[in-house]
């Protein structure tokens, strides 16, 4: 089933991007949080587009409304469902039915998957507006884990052929959450300002750029996950790849394992106060499947968007045959920053999902 | 859960390392396959240990047993009980209970999860053991699509430094089943020998290494998958990423993506012979989630065995203080040719599932 | 997960009694049906409250509002999300906390497992008014179903001591149709009255009674559902015992069984114009699990409804110590006749994904 | 998927009455526990044939082979299967394939299903020997139930005419452990002799009978089960109905409520020593489909076997006309002794995965 996800705690979305709401059914989420709406609003607003020349200039109120699940703002245990009004459809922009598919989106690949009765409306249940209800529901998520000391902290690390320092030397004991305060999060001092530039000057090309998250989890108990088909990573990579454009993930060292040998890529273990702890974090913190109770270190590739604004090669789907295509309306050249809280709330969804396996309701 | 998986073709494993058997029941499966006894023998033969000086000495028959779902050679429909037998355990290699939790391995995450109580002997239900009922189960599968025109493809991309070329850049006409013959299957003439020599280097040392495996998936129709969590992206990666030592995953240019532009990284639709195709293939056959019928191309990294015969730093459980460990007994220096087929097998075993999804039980 | 049910097509419900909206999103619908709005509309008014003196008195505009996965009246095959507004909440009908528990109601159950989170109040998550988006999902069904030739009639088998005829002695070619224009459906002429009568006179008493419904599928195929853990009766009874209450479900003779012998309780095969037939039709359609190819016959026993405006003994949960309660406010003495719908709907749903689990999503 | 169940504890059955082995992987288990062995021998002996002229002569050692899942007696967290070696098959029983379908059976259902590729030998996956694993994961279930408190009683109510007495009146303090020394478990002193005299008559007849096999849990916590699709009456339906030969299912009055007004049904709700209690149990012990802290009852009807010796008409699939079958070889002119730890199994393995839900895998 294409919009459903989770053992535990269980999401299911709903609504396309021309339509009249999008939303997010979140059950099996813990009774009794009162929510932060200053939290969720803040999520909310990182992922909104319109907040730089950098992404889409599309406008919407973004309000979610909770339908379900909340008395006198505290959750009551039973289903969340959370609306979203799209305020600002332009289906005209779109033309008066799919034709030109556009290349490195879905029209295609949609229009044969539902037989040609997809609502191909910008980019219909495709659309990465869709990830706006995930944030939310992943505001949820982030602060009951909050409040359990878990913690979740997301940065750009390469744009533009510019690369940051990684968590993988960082001291988890740092407090990263200015991160969440950056228009473009990194660590390194006055590298933003040179992505902002090299993605200023995409957009000028009328293009787009792509680069790489990193996310890292402290606060984690070990023994979270599972071997095999329930290991953390493929928990957290089903949701991760869930989101548009991400088109890798890996996990601390990643596909720098290819060139380490094992002596160098093994994480000693020690006793640390009396807890065991790895010197190293190669791993990621997480050996065979399983939270090891290091940080859970993790990248995540996106695509650069694939709407450009130049004239691009394209087919006719009514015509058969080779045709041209230009893109008109609103565009995100760069679309890394609005990724990072949706990256965020799919890695605090996963989390909690993997909580409740170990811990069940009760609280 | 941690050992079922798949939504219309559904898996469940079972066995340890060195319990009495391992196995794997494979529900759904399609009815009035006469199973090719030969491929599956040959499958299972390419990921047994022994094969070579890179691979561990352990010698296990591997004689997979069908215990039910198979009448007169004939799948039934009925739910396929596949059991392999462990005729050579031996668990004294493992001392008398887990203590030194060695680096790398589950050893000390898995006695977090199960409270102390988990099956330690040699890896226990972590062990790579694991994926022999796997890459049985997998055959099943690949013969079935072999039958619809469906191929996949897999060889060592890296290794110890050396980079094979990609498929990203074949042609996808070409017949590459001469790689399941190879011991280190690759794309350039000679390049094996090269690898095996930097993998016998790592042996000498007593240290490991790893790699990238890449794998091309042909002809699929357009269709399969789904937008968001069913995504083919999704489906794919929580498979691999169950199988021990994958690190990271990564579909078409992957995380080349991130120095890439938009105008680079879409791939432009044509007409060819009446049929919808790109031009390239940087999104390695999947838009929004779905495919597109271009070849499905992935890579992902294996990291270095974690055994190997260097003096380790760990702990003491059950004196919980610091240590020194040697781990003797059988190692793998260079797991890779083991991981190819297992590899393919999750591959053919993600996308039953999609087509099952897509076409149901009817034939 | 409560509030979620189905393997290929996927039900999520949301929304409580007495907050803004409740509502129902599905999935994996198929693609391409346009919606008949009329018998939407007719099945939702067959549900709706204060269409007699039998009914509560609440009114409810009940209008669906199609949020998502409908396009030009059309379903486009993506998640079709159904939102219904509560527009005559009556929340001070029920005091400011949930205190006295109502005996026959979740109220007390409710109230531990949400650890006093839960929102109490009209029941809550646990109101029967939560079937309305369930009626509208299975609406959608049904009408795809109709389509293929399939054919769901409910009639009240008993009611207040007096029994009905039953489908097992019924004619499958007759046309039932007419029993969905009937307040109280029955197969005899004028027992609709008789029954009226005694609902009446239970409602006069301050009391409601129960009865039974029996339900009949027509124009299924052999083939459907799996023994075991599928079995068409496995499936039918979760969904049907999911309805508020339901206390009782049984097939073909059902508990009639426990009578018989195995000589008469057996259905003798026989061909009839080239198809396999049964002579009698004692298993109610299903053999092992799976559809027979004959009508689909079961029995649901309704529960009468707890609310009732008699004086009952009951406790204080702020208090802990026993109370009496006094229910005011809007009870339904008989609520059968609103129940039909509702469980042709959850009948509706279940065969579909049944349907699909077959045919997968060609069409 | 016909062979699974189970959302926190997942059951995975796979076998053929006549292949090689049955058995069953059970997921999620708890940790830890040191199996009973005498416990798990009694129940499946208790389900074994040939305990006396009530049931057939097959004989089957039934002994339950441990593949993995438990070290050193104790359960170690990790997927238990438990395999059973077919011992005694008689295929030449049954002819050299399926033609003249059984009555009653699902020879025919299972030919249209599975394509004709189905395992027909003696019901292949149909068959209710397919029980015998299920008990064996019962008797893990239930032992950690009864650790917790949990005791499960079941009786034979019905039986060829005559009634015993009700759990529906009884001292839920009373110890019932005795039913499980009984081959006909009964409440009423010197009933079983009567009912194993009308059960002989039957089979002097040549043929079979069904009855009505009643149920009850004593010492569930309140709060197990939830509103809707998770209620505790439909997962414990779910499972009872996957047992062959069960076709209805009632909770507490069940069909009785037919025939109650409201004022009766309902259960007035009191404080005794400080918990809160109901003074009568007609629901049964579940409110709302969430446990009440009373002993869950419910009654299950067990068809006649169909397998009887008496000549019967059916069809020839082969020559696709009518026919009739003598079926020769081993029958149980009463299942219902047979049934009983069956039932109970289910049972247990439906509440620990509740409980599971509720308490996830600490201990």
């Amino acid at each position: 089933m294409s919009s459903s996800y989770g053992q535990h705690v269980k999401l299911s979305i709903f609504g396309q991007s021309h339509g009249e709401a999008i939303g997010v059914t979140l059950d099996g989420f813990p009774a009794g949080m009162s929510i932060d709406m200053a939290h969720l609003q803040a999520e909310m607003a990182r992922r909104a587009p319109g907040q730089s020349l950098l992404t889409t200039a599309r406008k919407e109120a973004d309000a979610p409304e909770f339908v379900s699940g909340v008395l006198d703002g505290r959750t009551t245990g039973q289903p969340i469902c959370i609306l979203i009004r799209n305020t600002n459809q332009r289906s005209r922009d779109y033309g008066d039915g799919v034709d030109l598919v556009r290349p490195g989106h879905a029209d295609y690949t949609g229009h044969v998957r539902y037989f040609g009765f997809e609502d191909w409306r910008g980019g219909g249940s495709f659309s990465g507006r869709l990830t706006a209800p995930l944030v939310a529901a992943g505001a949820l998520c982030s602060q009951w884990l909050a409040a359990q000391g878990v913690t979740i902290a997301c940065h750009i690390q390469q744009l533009g052929g510019m690369a940051d320092a990684s968590f993988m030397q960082a001291d988890s004991g740092t407090d990263y959450s200015y991160l969440k305060q950056m228009h473009l999060p990194v660590l390194t001092q006055g590298l933003d300002a040179q992505m902002e530039a090299a993605a200023m000057a995409a957009r000028n090309d009328c293009d787009s750029i792509g680069g790489v998250l990193e996310c890292m989890v402290t606060g984690l108990p070990a023994g979270l996950g599972a071997p095999f088909f329930d290991s953390v990573e493929s928990q957290l990579s089903h949701l991760l790849f869930s989101v548009p454009a991400v088109k890798g993930v890996e996990f601390g060292e990643g596909f720098g394992f290819a060139a380490l040998r094992g002596s160098k890529a093994n994480d000693a273990f020690r006793m640390a106060k009396g807890r065991v702890v790895t010197e190293t974090n190669h791993s990621g913190g997480v050996n065979g499947g399983i939270t090891n109770g290091m940080p859970v270190i993790f990248r995540c590739v996106i695509r650069p968007t694939p709407s450009i604004a130049q004239r691009q090669r394209t087919v006719s789907l009514k015509a058969g045959e080779n045709a041209d295509i230009e893109i008109h309306g609103r565009h995100d050249p760069c679309i890394l920053p609005r990724a990072v809280p949706v990256i965020e709330a799919m890695t605090a969804i996963a989390i909690l999902d993997m909580w409740k396996e170990r811990q069940g309701c009760l609280m």
